[in-house]
Parts: structure tokens; sequence; C-alpha cells
């Protein structure tokens, strides 16, 4: 029985996408691979909802696109902004502080969102070039406002550069709307492809701020002033790229676009909706306050007594339910429910809902699993 | 019909390696999943003939691997020795001076091997934390002396740091028996799998020297303290492993590992020695002197009046054949024809002898095919 992942990604990867990684290899300066590349560039300007020409997929997994975007915008020296409200916002702080800027972080607690508020204080505080922050941390489910950070960057003079990880296709995402010049993806959230890609775009801002470096950043194979040259009509070869990995990309970006972006975040919210109602209706609820709430990512807070690695076991080892543990200071308190991408039907949402019962009632306390799934079958 | 893929890499994946491409993607920290990270890191061991622990893909291509050797090796203001013979020691070198090292370089004519006594020269001058070079540089078909190399470091007390992308199972890297201290390779050369990771090994020399590190690397996503750490006994998640990638590499070493790793370096040496033939019987020859020629990466001299695009255009649109231009000061002077992996093979090696010879008479250079060709056949 294939496994059901319902953690924070990999989700379950679609079957075209998968006959899509199982093409013939040909060469990465095939006439074929770079009109396929084009093809990929406009798919995800589509995603994205830009119009930057420079909307690429890096070759790697989505803590390279964080790479990718720090280690060509920062320079030495210069102050960033983060907001960490989870894991992902403290390893951009971990990665521009090795990048020698002077990194402000703006902390709020794990389940929040990013308070504006404290981001502008800090912006305000001293002149920055970057703000940063994520949003949606995958690592809690929290949702931020990120027009609203995007436009507070605008006003003081700072870039403003994004996480959208696990948001991309799952809720809207408005690259040029919210006027956020520089954000970075991964393919095995709510796209539905298998990790190993991540999705970048920047805007004029951000490339003019790379055009005027000092040095070259000191990373060679994520260095966009080169990458850039192989993905432009210049197409002179920088790495060899990951052909079949771009193959499965185009496939899964095909499905979503065909689909429609409105329709398929509509898909995650109802999932979403579903899961909240069969939960409480199990008399549990979600870390991040209302309102702040990821539709794809669910951090189900757990009563204190449950064994938490023992009900994850047992939901993997008995139901082939794959989900995953709270990190840092959440390990062993929440688990993570993702409804991404491919899987974000009420019929998963079911699935799970009669699986977690039942290692509820293993561990003595006996829930009503019946109560939860008709909960969530019934339209609210 | 498939193209033939003759070029520098890709070269055709094998069919059980995409068959395991496209089977469903588990989590990254799903108990089956690291068994077969286990089996991997066991496979990795076997080609690279080595028992160093740390013997792992990176989430990259071959060029990332080279990223995380040298950035983690090299600290600010240590002085490294590059021997460039090709583009891939000008691409160290350039990768070594964005990390702040002292970078001297060895240069040698294109075509030519490294020279250890220039080697030797260079670590005499002044004492060098590090030595790199490119066993086998994709770029001229030239194989240079790893174990004379890799003994003049030891000498010398410099780290040993080898590229093998294009050599890993095509042709004997001996990491423990030569005393290379670091080294990384690719998955789309002589192993056929389609390009997105870069094995990598090292030994304890070098741990050590990434253990003393004053300052962390300015890199988060090829930290090897951390990555070491998810694909050894810890297991802590550090970034999501390219699960699908993952599946064809343990695929395409597990083909490599049945046929053997000796006679797989027969067949290369053997489908090498037919184009040669072939090659002679055509009036042409190889850019490497005779004893420093890859056996599966071949270097053809063309004649001056051979319009070189024009020629690559006709093999790729006409006869499906893809091979590699020249890179650099090689540009038009030069195709590369690589007979890699799967594709070693005499047969191979007699489709493209006919389909070249095509194309030179038809751009009014006649040549008997059938000459090329029943050299090829005939064994030596």
């Amino acid at each position: 029985m294939e496994k059901l992942l319902l953690g924070p990604g990999p989700s379950n990867t679609a079957p075209q996408v998968l006959e899509a990684l199982a093409r013939p290899t040909i060469g990465h300066l095939d006439p074929d691979f770079l009109e396929l590349m084009d093809r990929v560039q406009q798919s995800l300007r589509q995603l994205f909802r830009t119009k930057n020409p420079v909307s690429i997929p890096v070759s790697g997994t989505g803590s390279a696109g964080m790479e990718t975007l720090l280690v060509n915008l920062i320079e030495p020296g210069e102050r960033i902004v983060i907001a960490v409200n989870g894991v992902f916002g403290g390893r951009a702080a971990d990665l521009a502080q090795r990048l020698g800027a002077d990194v402000e972080t703006v902390t709020m607690p794990w389940g929040q969102p990013v308070d504006p508020e404290a981001v502008e204080q800090a912006l305000r505080k001293k002149p920055a070039r970057h703000l940063f922050f994520v949003h949606a941390e995958t690592s809690t489910g929290a949702l931020s406002d990120a027009a609203t950070l995007a436009n507070l960057a605008r006003e003081h003079g700072a870039l403003c550069l994004m996480d959208c990880v696990t948001s991309l296709t799952g809720l809207p995402v408005e690259i040029d709307d919210w006027g956020v010049d520089a954000a970075f993806s991964g393919t095995q959230k709510c796209l539905s492809v298998p990790p190993g890609l991540s999705p970048i775009t920047l805007g004029p801002r951000a490339l003019e701020k790379i055009s005027q470096r000092g040095a070259s950043p000191p990373s060679w194979y994520l260095d966009l002033s080169m990458v850039e040259k192989y993905w432009g009509p210049e197409r002179s070869y920088h790495h060899t790229a990951p052909i079949n990995m771009i193959y499965g990309l185009d496939a899964g970006m095909t499905l979503a676009l065909e689909e429609g972006l409105d329709r398929r975040f509509d898909r995650h919210r109802e999932a979403h909706q579903a899961l909240r109602r069969g939960l409480e209706a199990l008399g549990l609820s979600l870390l991040p306050p209302e309102g702040s709430r990821l539709p794809m990512l669910n951090a189900i807070e757990l009563p204190a007594e449950v064994d938490e690695p023992a009900l994850r076991q047992r939901l993997l080892g008995e139901h082939g339910i794959e989900v995953g543990a709270g990190l840092g200071e959440l390990r062993g308190k929440v688990i993570r429910v993702g409804i991404m991408g491919h899987n974000a039907h009420r019929q998963n949402v079911v699935t799970f809902l009669a699986a977690f019962a039942e290692c509820l009632s293993h561990q003595g306390r006996p829930v009503d699993p019946g109560a939860g799934v008709a909960a969530a079958i019934t339209s609210a």
C-alpha cells in the first residue's frame, strides 16, 4: 500500500509527475530542453503571479533557494531584519550571520504570525537593507500578512525577501501585487513534486542590488549572475541542470495551472475546514490563532498525556499515514498534519481523522472516531 | 526515437534507473527511507573504494559537490594549490577565491594531464593547506595521475581534494589506496543516473580539519557538520533530501555493483579503444597524449575547415546523437564524445562513427564511413 504523506512535505507525488520523472534524460543544452526551460519559467511566473523575468528553479531543495537569495543579495555588514516565528526564520538568521550581515531578529512566540508592528519598530530603529520573513511557517502552521510586511519593507527602503516554500499553489502568493522583491519556494509541498528543486523569483530592485555588488558572492553554484545566463537568452553553460527533476516540476505545474490556482486554493481551504471541524469534534485545536492558520499545514496541539512519538509511529506503522513531529520547542507538544497539493481532499482528512482517533484511543484516551469524521464530512 | 547522449554527460539513463525515479515518494524521515540511506552510503563506499564513514550524496549537481568540499575545508587566508588543465580546475580556483583563500594555480596546456613536478614546485615554494586537482578533466579528456598527486599532497602536509566527477565507475578511483582526503563526483556520467546529486567522500584528516574550523562556513545548505548528522546515526533533520533522485542513484549504483567495477572499467576501455581505432582510420586523433586519455570522454580534434556548430547540429538533428562542444579555448576546435556508463558499448561507437563520417562528408570532407566502422569492430 502506498503511504499517505500527511507530514510537512513531501506530499504524495501525482502519478502524472512520477511518469514525467521517468522520461528519457536529454542533454541540458539540447534545443528540446531549452524549449522546456522556457515553458518552466513561464509557468513559474504564473504560480508566483509575477512578470519577473528571473523566475527559475534552483538546482537544490527549498533551503538552497533560501541560500540563493541571501548569498546573492546580502553583502557583509549590511543590516537585515529577520522575523522569526518558527524554525525557518531562525534558519535564515543563521545563514545571514554566516554571510557577515548585521542581523536583527524580531521574534514572535511560535504559532503566532509575524507582528507587523514589531517589524516596523525594528525597521525604524536603524535603516536596514533587507527584510526577511516566512509567509507560511511550516514548523508552526502560522500564516503571516505578506502584503503588509512587503509594504513596510518598501516604506523603509528595504528589499523584501519572502519564504513561500509551503504556501505556493496552496494559497495566494502575489509577488507583484504585494511588491515582494525576492521569494523562494519548494516543490514537495503544495505542488506535489518530489523534493529537489527550489523555484525562486527576483524583481528589478533585487536584480539591481545584485548587479551593484562589490565582490562576487561566496558561492559559485548559486551565483545568480551566472545561473540566470543559463536560464536566460544567453543559454551559457553554468552547471548541468537536474533534467528529470525539471520534467517533474513541469508536469506538476501543468497540473496546477490546468486546475486553476484559485480552485486549487479553494480545495486546500475546504480540506482544512473539514480537518478543523473534525478536530473540534474530538476536543482538539490548532496552535495558531484563528485567522492566522495555514490551510495546508496544521499543527495540532496534543493533550499533555499523549506520547507523541508513539502516536506518530502507530499512525505510520498501523495506518500507513505519515505526519510530522513538532520541531524545536514544539517537540512532543504538537503533530504537524499537511494536507497539501495532490492530497488536499476531504477523503484524506477523513482517513486521517479516523486513524488519529484510533491512535488516541490506543493510548487510553478514548475518543469517538465517528464524531470527528461526521463533523469533517458535514459542510459548515 | 530516444536520443543517444554521447556528450560530456548526461549519458542515457538506464531503464532500471528511470523506473526507480518513478517510485512513490516517501518521507525523508520514514524508517524505510533511512534504511535506503544506509544502503546508499554503503554502495558509495564501494564505488569510491573507501572505508570513509562520510560518503554521501550532496543534494545538488556535481558543482555542488565541489562547493561542499571547498566551503567546508577552506578557511579565509589558507593557501591552496589548484592544478588547472581545463575548465573544472579553473572553476575550483574561482570558488576558492570567493572563499578568501590564498590561491596558487598551476596551469597546464589544455589537453595535458596535471604535471606532478609543477605541482611539487608550488607545494615546495610555500606550505599549502590544500591541493586540488581534477582526476578526469571533462573539458579536455585528459587523465591525471591521482596516486602521485595525492602522495605529493601528503608529503607536503596538504589535504588532497579531488574532482572525480567523470571518472567514478568508468575507471579506477581508489580513495583509500591513493590517500585522497576528500573527493566529489556526479551522477550523470559513468553512473548513468540523471544529474541532480553529487556523491562525496571525506576521510579522517578532512573531517578533523572541518571540526577545527574557527567559524561556520558561509553556507548553511552545504554545511557538512549538519548534513552528516542527517546521514549519520543521529538522523537529525537538516534539509529535505531529494527522495526520488536518491531512488535513482540507488538503482544506478546497484547496476554498477552487480556488473562489478572492474568489468565496468574494462567495458569503458574497450569502447574507447574501438573509438580510437575508428578515428585513426578516419585520419583523426584525440587531443590528450597517449597514456593520458580518458576512456569515457574523448576530445576529438577537428580539421581546421570543419564548421563545428553545424556538425554538432547535424549529428543531433539528422542522427539523434548528442555530442559536446569544446569549452573555452577549445571552442570550435574539438568535439567531446562521451562513451559513458550505460552507453559504453561498441555498438554505440559504431553508430557514432557512421554518423560522424556522414556529417564530415556533408561538409565536403568526404571520408569513408566503412573504414572507421571496420576499424572499430575489429579487435586490436
